[in-house]
């Protein structure tokens, strides 16, 4: 492997040039912000790594998934297929003026390349095809048959993507499959995580008035913001505990490796208080049970309040609406659609049926068998190219598609990537070190070999 | 009197170009738009209609108020003298897209003029410059002395004008004062207000992150939007009682003359219905019960909630930090500065000594005798003027730095003007009938020649 290693070293000029082609293009879904362009930026960057690639209509006029596939060199009939899942799309970029750079203009300082999307998901796509073509330009070629999925909506949340896996799904099956994402923790220690929670996200509204009213009027008349708010301080008590009528049904304790992992994982607590300038989390927990409530418990965030007027000073102004956004992030027991149908019973039986419920988002929760082979081949490449053994984690707390493509096509996933905490993923100044690059480069070109030889 | 009505009819066109210069003029208070050089329009407008005028630098660094003076034409010395109160300054324009024409382009439709200010209050400083002009052109000049304040922070609650009067008061005193406005109402009688509510307004912000966190992290991190939520309901319950202690301290029943003109009323309620598109009103109040729940109730209204993502689609972000603002409507017996610190102590004592408050407007509430001769004048011509018998509101629901004039400045207050329910004030399509200026011109003149006669 030193030959592909030397490769993707002594062309990382050319993979930054190339990931600073894919930053640049901006491809913002959540508010279809440069999709005119973007799929085939996307597209073009894996023809020109090699791959026959397609820009794929997703159902109810999604943002296109861009695909690629790459046969083997030797023998693609009997050859293994592998599968990286990655997005090409990205975060909404405000408050865009604490960014110190141009989002979508790629800086490097330093050791650190900025810009909206640098970690979360180009990054790792970046890295990937420097790995791939390591192989090409050394070998004449890839071990295995390499398939790269690349999702126009995570960030989104995904919503039309079990229509896509549906539709289309026997294209995209894999024996194996690498995930968005995955790298090194706080400690430098590389991380895997082997599930994700699900999200739903709602936006929910009320109009009380056919227009804003004069503040005057709010002696008589009946107030959308007040109204809101009452509406909301029925999802969750001061304790945290979510209040919505089966929420948690059907929630098993997690498996004792499960839990055995997540004590095992280093304590990220000091770093998480000086990173949000924080003096405490919730309730009170430290340790061990903080971490668990990180990974096993689900939430019931609001993501955005907006109501009448919100610029300097005073304008006594009645709103004649009030909304919320709302993400629940879900754990493997519970479903999206399942919890939306529960909230809004849930707002009915409280009387509010004039809060109206936008679904934003749905994604099934997943989580890995800790004990796969692929787990193991994974972990084994990351303690080789790392230098030290990976922690696990059973499911991150964020959330992705991982379901579609372990549950619907029933194929194992693991983890692998560029990331770092220090990555400042949606959030502003974005970025990522071009060793955590190399790395990741190194360590998807290693688990392409070990799978082209141990799954063959 | 027929010459000056003539005269007032016959430039109307001339008047209304006055008016439109005016309103052209961006000048809004709230967010300090226009300042550059809405005084100077403004003082320039006054001296051309025959004051001597002057920007009056305004405490705190507060916006200038433009005073004119004029001189009765003969024997100034023992005129008495009539206090024009108006402000120049409007409200902001938002929500934007619902204008049908540019706010600050003023655009006659038919009998309508359109723009911010042309009613509240440009309107009436330009009705009541057209009836001056008419006795300067047709009487060689006004037969009482004329000041004319036109504050500039009005909109954004008169904040330094307290200062103000206590600094220069003796300089605007005067024998008796017309308020800002008036007009017609609903059923076209006209209207007098003899009080408006006080008003404080406030921020209330809670931070609980140094920056936005992924929302991932909702399930160990503080949450500022749950916060905020949590201390707002702790000020108002649903049944419009205001939860702060002592609120209502000092509160008593209005008198006898007051609740007997607001049965009197006319009942605007399938008005205000229709206008804001409600099915009812709060507490399920209708009749005389409404009327005296808009004129002797204060408020507690929630202009603003302002956290985290608000475009469109989901973005999963914990926001770190949380806004609302708030106006309380007060009535007779309440201080501003009082119900500001009785919140402070309200948040403490419910443990949300996080929650920081700032004072974004303070005016106190005034009312006038309702028996004064200067109210049986102003009734009196305004029946000669329209027609009918005003109907009388012991108090606006809405608010004005009365009480600087009326208590410490001791002048008998009234109302007179060019207003009407269907003028959209604070709202998109501002406007005014060329019919209702003209009739506030001509009250104002006739208000102006009764006044020097009987006051002489």
């Amino acid at each position: 492997m030193n030959e592909i290693y030397s490769h993707i070293e002594s062309h990382v000029d050319e993979s930054i040039q190339q990931l600073f082609e894919l930053v640049r293009q901006p491809s913002i879904s959540t508010q279809k912000v440069g999709f005119d362009k973007a799929p085939g930026v996307m597209k073009e960057l894996l023809e020109r790594n090699g791959f026959d690639a397609e820009i794929v209509p997703v159902p109810n006029d999604g943002l296109p998934t861009v695909y690629g596939y790459m046969a083997a060199s030797e023998n693609p009939e009997t050859a293994p297929t592998l599968l990286f899942y990655c997005h090409y799309d990205v975060q909404p970029v405000d408050p865009l003026d604490l960014w110190d750079t141009d989002p979508f203009e790629p800086t490097q300082v330093g050791d650190r390349l900025y810009g909206r999307g640098m970690s979360d998901d180009k990054g790792n796509i970046g890295a990937r095809l420097a790995a791939i073509r390591a192989f090409i330009d050394e070998r004449g070629g890839v071990p295995c048959n390499i398939k790269m999925f690349c999702e126009g909506e995570e960030e989104s949340g995904s919503i039309n993507l079990p229509d896509l896996i549906a539709e289309r799904g026997d294209d995209f099956k894999a024996d194996a499959c690498i995930w968005e994402g995955g790298g090194r923790n706080l400690n430098d220690d590389p991380f895997m995580y082997l599930g994700l929670k699900g999200v739903l996200g709602v936006g929910l509204s009320v109009r009380m008035l056919s227009g804003d009213a004069h503040s005057s009027y709010a002696a008589i008349l009946p107030s959308a913001a007040w109204r809101l708010l009452r509406a909301l301080q029925t999802i969750k008590d001061e304790d945290e505990n979510i209040l919505i009528d089966g929420f948690y049904d059907g929630i098993t304790e997690p498996s004792p490796e499960a839990i055995a992992a997540v004590e095992a994982l280093p304590d990220d607590a000091p770093e998480w208080l000086d990173t949000f300038g924080v003096s405490g989390f919730v309730k009170g927990l430290d340790g061990e049970d903080l971490r668990k409530q990180l990974t096993f418990q689900p939430t019931a965030n609001i993501a955005g309040l907006d109501s009448g007027y919100q610029d300097a000073g005073l304008k006594t102004v009645l709103p004649a609406e009030a909304k919320a956004k709302m993400d629940f992030r879900l754990v493997p027991e519970q479903r999206p659609y399942d919890i939306v149908e529960k909230l809004r019973k849930h707002l009915d039986k409280h009387g509010f049926e004039d809060v109206e419920i936008e679904v934003l988002g749905a994604v099934n929760p997943y989580r890995t068998d800790l004990n796969s082979p692929w787990v193991q081949l994974v972990a084994e490449t990351a303690e080789e190219i790392y230098g030290r053994k990976p922690v696990m984690t059973p499911n991150m707390a964020g959330t992705g598609p991982m379901f579609d493509f372990g549950d619907t096509l029933g194929m194992p996933i693991a983890t692998s990537g560029i990331d770092h905490p220090s990555h400042k993923i949606h959030a502003p100044n974005e970025n990522i070190t071009v060793e955590d690059f190399l790395l990741g480069a190194k360590h998807a070109a290693l688990i392409i070999e070990r799978f082209a030889r141990d799954w063959g």
